[in-house]
């Protein structure tokens, strides 16, 4: 503990209106939001109840009850006799009664999951939401397309990444694995011919086996997509479908150039392929990365269906995803989502909605934290595995890790005996291939990540020990 | 506008805090409150903004911006020169702005949904979780089988109800809908006898159909199961599954007895048949009806799979449903749902977890709306259609009608051009059967019921004309 704040200090750095009731909320409502936003930096010892109190010319039971409630909240931690001093309710602090990690039953530290914490747009949206959704309420509450204002929102974002859109063309979707399961429910049969690249997201293969396809994985060579290999692909096995991750691909973060997007494009006409454009990082870029059109401006007969989620920008927690396509194709699959789950969240929606009015903000949020995250784990990486070799992306959430040896799911075992959920490579690929790979998520704050790598490292020496604790119900992300 | 308050009337109801602030928030939330419970009666004027001001001591500006807020909010209707009335958001209301109808593309009054508006408790319950979700928003967000909270509130609930159960047992989903789907998908494969009441839920339907099931349908007579019926139905098909409404069944609104459980669940035993008991209605009796146990109660090696959901009691607009199962069917289901759409929505489970709560208060007010709105139902029917039969159901949300005459698709596209749209028996059964029969909800409020029976007793009469409007994307429910 080596900041601490005095009473007048604090007292200074809280603009709370006066006439705030309760006092005490409002008062823990602004330290929170100073915690969040960094201006009081986490583990920062705050004064003791009487000194703010003093400061701010309030009972002391009013400061009192702020500070139990931040406690309550995860944002503040105290011990008798050393005070009190600002936290993050993290998923990242082992022990904790963090409730994602206690429903995994394991406790680990989640770098099995590419999966970003709640950006700070969030509780606006939610204010938004609680204000408008009694409109909703008062109706059924059903709609399996998806409210208006949202698929609005949604198209006009496509517009102005570059591809014209109208609000009917959008279905809004349990997030982006419900539309990749919809859309292969729809078009595949049993035994079709379903291409994946390789390394791939891991659900979408999940959905790829439930539907009984014929999985043909072509490889993603480390430089990125070669057209040839492609499209050789796409021909000899007359693929149905066609899933492809073409910005920041998961896992290797790989940004597809225009040219091999109409390209692509093009081959899937000729092949009469129809094309899932899986784009959950699209708009997750770290570094200047040129500008590339959406593969559906490529698009020319309605054969490329894009998939896009609130999960990596915004929440995971949120479920909300969706589904470009033809206007007619939108009502082909309602019908059919009708059957899986009837509609989305509405709630969920007014959210979401409301988040994409401050979409450049979060955006720039997540390039700094993303950014913050990556260089952490790059680092961390080169002093204690200086073995492992990899690119570093220009945006998405993970970096895609050569190990000197095909040791990954050994690797994992004895990871988890450390406190530590890994993602080996073979969850990416098919035919248990891909063991000398290792998926390392750069969502998590850059904190979570050394203690991650270093417990990693100690994993490599120690190895497994004991049981192996279960696999955690939800995989990688 | 028969109803008029004066300023000091409408004062004296109202109890704001005078140190609420925004005092206009305030102010135009207690009054929404008085409206939505009744103590002011819609389409009562309200006083003109300076004498409410005077009467409250407060400024006609604050006053003004109450009533902006109320308007907006659909609570509130103005015209020029007449003054300002009290309202209500409604779905029932035609041509207005209410987005669930813009969503269905047909401004019909929705009789083909058996869907309530939203609880009251609803507000309460998203505060709650406004307050509580950043615990879970610096997590993940993801978790393929609930949150620890509402599993053990969803598991002491069916301990109460009088079957045993512990949290692990519980996999929340995204609403009932996912549930059938879920369990259908798991334990039945293309063509697997799945044996269906009929009557049943639409949407069950689909999902055996999806399935590619040999579709097994047995009739529930006009005075509920026949128990033998059921038996040698299950015996003759071999039925994989069986998909069961015994609470309050949709759409007829029969309610089985112990006897017929035990029998059926004994039965099931003897045939190998997995039973799907769906009791989404189970928790809206609304006259006084014997005690009955859930139908797990009756199980004694895992063969009951009990689907619940907060739709109906609550709001569908959650989409939060659930599956009461054995620990071990639990953590199956898991793993494919999560390749299905991950998991269910974080922040609507965290309201579900506050609505059991109060439980008991929503369970009162749902059967006072649905007993008024039941009771209107029949008035109207017997005034206006008095050929048309039924038995008055106990519970539940609707009333399955005989018509005089197979005509209940000509009705139902008569209606829709008369600004009704209704649900014909044949939604409810399989290869085009029961089209003598109407299934006419009660979910909606009395004067919505009201004028949607005189619509139909006009289309009776006057037959379809013009353009049948588009099938709206969601159906029966």
């Amino acid at each position: 503990m080596d900041r601490y704040l005095s009473g007048p200090q604090l007292a200074r750095l809280l603009a709370i209106d006066p006439e705030a009731r309760p006092y005490y909320k409002a008062l823990a409502e602004v330290v929170r939001a100073l915690i969040l936003d960094g201006r009081v930096p986490v583990r920062t010892r705050v004064p003791a109840e009487r000194h703010l109190a003093e400061a701010l010319g309030v009972s002391r039971t009013t400061v009192t009850a702020a500070y139990d409630r931040l406690r309550e909240q995860g944002y503040l931690e105290s011990r008798q006799g050393s005070g009190s001093w600002t936290a993050l309710p993290e998923a990242g602090a082992l022990g904790t009664d963090n409730p994602w990690i206690v429903s995994n039953d394991d406790g680990l530290l989640p770098m099995h999951a590419a999966a970003p914490l709640a950006a700070s747009t969030l509780p606006e949206a939610i204010a938004y939401a609680t204000e408008r959704y009694p409109r909703y309420g008062l109706g059924m509450g059903y709609d399996s397309v998806g409210i208006a204002p949202l698929r609005q929102a949604i198209a006009a974002r496509y517009t102005r990444r570059g591809v014209a859109t109208r609000p009917e063309q959008i279905l809004v979707t349990t997030g982006a694995q419900q539309a990749i399961h919809l859309v292969a429910s729809t078009l595949l049969s049993a035994g079709d011919p379903m291409l994946l690249e390789s390394p791939t997201y891991p659900h979408a293969l999940d959905v790829a086996r439930m539907r009984n396809a014929r999985i043909v994985p072509v490889g993603i060579p480390d430089d990125g997509w070669h057209l040839d290999l492609l499209t050789c692909a796409m021909r000899q096995s007359a693929a149905r479908l066609a899933y492809v991750i073409p910005d920041f691909q998961n896992p290797t973060g790989h940004l597809m150039d225009d040219a091999t997007r109409a390209g692509l494009v093009s081959a899937a006409r000729q092949c009469d392929t129809t094309l899932i454009a899986d784009e959950s990082w699209s708009e997750l870029a770290i570094d200047e990365v040129p500008r590339v059109a959406p593969l559906a401006a490529f698009d020319i007969d309605g054969r490329v269906i894009s998939i896009g989620s609130a999960s990596k920008l915004w929440w995971g927690g949120l479920r909300i995803g969706w589904i470009r396509t033809t206007a007619a194709m939108v009502r082909r699959l309602a019908v059919l989502r009708a059957a899986m789950d009837i509609a989305s969240p509405l709630f969920e929606q007014l959210v979401v909605t409301r988040l994409f009015e401050d979409i450049e903000e979060t955006r720039a949020e997540r390039r700094r934290s993303l950014s913050a995250s990556r260089d952490a784990l790059v680092a961390a990486l080169a002093e204690q595995m200086p073995d492992w070799s990899f690119t570093v992306p220009r945006g998405g959430g993970s970096l895609w890790v050569r190990l000197p040896s095909p040791s990954a799911t050994p690797l994992a075992d004895a990871a988890a005996c450390h406190g530590v959920r890994l993602a080996p490579g073979t969850w990416f690929g098919v035919e248990g291939t891909l063991e000398g790979r290792l998926r390392l998520p750069f969502t998590q704050p850059p904190q979570v990540i050394a203690e991650a790598v270093s417990r990693i490292a100690e994993a490599r020496v120690r190895g497994a020990y004991g049981a192996r604790p279960a696999e955690p119900l939800t995989p990688a992300l």
